[in-house]
C-alpha cells in the first residue's frame, strides 16, 4: 500500500444550523479570504436551528473521522450577540472553534481537552464584526488564522470551566435502567442519553420505549423487517431507537423527553 | 501574524436554484473537466426556483466575502433557452458569470462594473450544449476557461445596457417612508426594498409592517424575546423583518408585496 | 486557449441518499484520513432514501461530466449488512465504487465495463467496520486507497455477473410504444424507462401519459407556457415528463408505474 502523502496543514470542517442558504457561502468566503489554501469540508449544516444538543451529537459522531490536525468549526449559537464566550479547544488530535455553550462537550469532553482559550483578540476577527453572525465574523476568521499557524495563545486567555451539556441522568431501576430521548434526527431516529457501554450490558435484555417493547440491542437495521423498530448504538456512541426504512418518531409517536427502559 | 499564502488562481463559487439533485454535480464535473485544479465553493443552491430577486440578494450578501480574483457563477435562469444574453461582468475584485436577467445587479451594480462581455463564442461551451441546462453547458465551462486565464474578450463582444432588477421604489411619506417586502427567505425573514442607510435614519423612528408595529431598527435577534418580531439590516444591505427563533412570514402573515413603513 | 494543467490524481465524487446530516461529513473525513490530498466533490446526496433506481439515473446523468480518472463512489444501499457484494467497476474513463445492487448499471453498463472486482480485503476497510455504515467504513476507504494508486486487484477477486437494474420493458403497440414511469425526482419530473433514441423517433409523434396528451417531444421547458406539461429527453438519456415551472407528478396525478405512450 503506498504511503499517504503528508497532511495539508489547513483542513477546516464546518458544523452549523445554517441550512441551505448563502450563510455557509459567506463563512467559506471569509475563511478563504484569510487563507486561500484552506480546504473546507462540510461536516453538516443540517442541524435543527438552535439545537445545541443535536450539534454536539453530530460532532461526536463525525469529527473523529477526520485526519489529525483538522480544525473543526461548529456554530449552533442561540446566544450570539450575548456575553457567551467563544472558544478554541485543543484535544490530542484536533482543534475546535465554537461558542462556549456545550456544543463541544461530547466531541471534546473535559478529560480530553489539552488546552482551551477564550476568543478575545479582535485582530483576528472581521474588521467590523456584526452582532448576529459570529460564524462569519469571528469563528471563521479565527479558524482560518489557526490554519495559517497562528498560536491560539495569541487569540485570547486560557479558558477554564467550559460549559458541559447537562444530559439528563440515566436512572438505575432494579436490574435495568431508565433513560430519555434527547432529540429526533432528520430521519426520525430517536437519540437517547444512554451510553453504548450501558446499553450493551447485558446484551440480551429487552429495551422498551414507553409501553412498547422494542427488543434487545441489535447491530443493524436489516435484522428487523422493514417498518419495524429496533434499538442500536449510533455512531455518536449513544443508544438510538430507529425504524428500518422509516421514522421511529412517527411510528412510536414519541419525541424528546420520552422514556427508554431496559428491564 | 504569518502572511497569507498567495491566492490560488482558480476559485469559483456557484449560486443556483438547483437544490440538492445531481445538477450541481454535473456543473462541478464540467468545470473540473476544463480545469481540474479549480477550487469550487458552493455559495448557495437553495434559491427558490426561478427567483432571480432572491438570487441577486444572496450574491449581494455573500459574494463580497470571497478573496479578490474569485469567479462567481450564478444561475437562476427562467429564460434559459430563449434569447437572453449570457454575461461576464468584471468589478474591481471579482468576475461574475451569469444570465443577463438582473441576477448580478445588486452584487455588481452599474457603477462598480469595469468591463462586461456577452458570452457568444461556442469554443468555450460544452461540445453540444443543451437548450435547458446552460449552467452546465455554457456558464460552467466559460468560468472554468476564465480560471485558466482566458481573457473574457475572447468569449464575446463587450456588453452594455446590462439588465437591472426593477426594485419597487421606496416612497416618501411625510417624515417617513413606505417600502415593500420583496421576498421571504427560507427562514421566513421578510426582505424589503429599503436600503440600510435609509432604514437607519433616523435611528429611533418606528417601523411598521402593515398595521403591526415592529419597533425601531435593532442590531440583533437577541434584543427581542424569542417569538417576537424585529427590524434589522441584513448582510445584503437591505431592511429585513425577522422573528427571533421563528418565521416573520408566518407570524405576521405577510409576504411579497406587503408594505413596510417608517413614521 | 491555454492548455489545461494536468489532472490531480485524486478526484472522488459522492452520490448517496444520506441527505443533509453528519453522515456525509463522516464519509469525507474517512477519505481524507486515508488520502489528505483527495479532492471530494458531491455529485448529490439528495437521492430518495433507498431508491437505487433514482441513484442509478443520477449517476447516468452526471458521472460522465467529470474528468477522466475520476473515482465515483455511490451509496444507496438497502442491503447494507447483508451478503450483497461491494464492487469496484472500471470503465474507459472512470472507476466506480458501490454496492452490487444495480446502482452502477446505467452509468457503467455491461458493454462498458473493462474490469470489475469484489471488495473483500479488509486491509482497506476501517479498522472495525460497522454493520450499518459501509459508506464510511468500506466504500470511502477503498476509494481513498484507489486514489492513492492501490490497484483494485489487491482489493478482492474479479467480479462477474454484476447486478443489472431490471427496468420494465418498453412494449411495442402498433406504430407506437408503451413505457412506464420509473420514479419522480424532487422537482416532480417523471422519469420513464423509454430511452431517448426510441422517444425521438418519429420526432413528430404524440406522447401521452395515461389519457392526457402531452404533445410531441420538445427540447426545452420554454417551448410550453408556464404550468404546462411537456415531454423531453433528460440528461440521463431517458424520456422525462415535466411541467414548465411546476411538478408533473402533481399536475398529472401520476407516479411510478404510470403508463406513457407514443401513438
Amino acid at each position: 500500500m503506498p504511503s499517504a502523502p503528508s497532511l495539508p496543514p489547513s483542513l477546516i470542517t464546518l458544523t452549523t444550523d445554517f441550512g441551505t442558504g448563502w450563510h455557509v457561502g459567506a463563512v467559506k468566503g471569509t475563511i478563504l479570504r484569510v487563507n486561500p489554501r484552506a480546504v473546507i469540508v462540510d461536516l453538516t449544516h443540517g442541524i435543527t436551528p438552535m439545537n445545541v444538543l443535536e450539534g454536539a451529537f453530530a460532532l461526536a459522531a463525525a469529527a473523529g473521522e477526520f485526519p489529525e490536525g483538522t480544525i473543526h468549526v461548529a456554530v449552533v449559537d442561540p446566544g450570539v450577540g450575548t456575553a457567551r464566550r467563544g472558544l478554541i479547544v485543543e484535544t490530542a488530535c484536533f482543534r475546535f472553534v465554537a461558542p462556549d455553550n456545550g456544543l463541544l462537550s461530547l466531541a471534546a469532553p473535559g478529560v480530553s481537552v489539552k488546552r482551551a482559550f477564550t476568543i478575545e483578540n479582535p485582530q483576528f476577527f472581521a474588521s467590523r464584526p456584526s452582532a448576529t453572525f459570529h460564524g462569519r465574523d469571528v469563528f471563521a476568521p479565527v479558524a482560518a488564522h489557526l490554519s495559517l499557524g497562528v498560536d491560539p495563545c495569541e487569540m485570547g486567555p486560557p479558558a477554564t470551566d467550559l460549559t458541559v451539556l447537562a444530559l439528563p441522568e440515566v436512572v438505575q431501576e432494579g436490574n435495568g435502567w431508565q433513560g430519555e430521548i434527547l432529540f429526533a434526527d432528520r430521519f426520525g431516529n430517536l437519540v437517547t442519553n444512554v451510553r453504548g457501554d450501558l446499553a450493551r450490558s447485558p446484551r440480551d435484555a429487552q429495551i422498551w420505549v414507553g409501553d412498547e417493547k422494542i427488543g434487545r440491542l441489535l447491530r443493524t437495521y436489516g435484522e428487523v423487517p422493514p417498518g419495524h423498530a429496533l434499538a442500536l448504538v449510533g455512531s455518536h456512541g449513544y443508544l438510538e431507537i430507529a425504524v428500518n426504512g422509516g421514522s421511529a418518531r412517527e411510528k412510536l409517536g414519541v419525541g424528546p423527553g420520552g422514556k427508554v427502559r431496559m428491564r
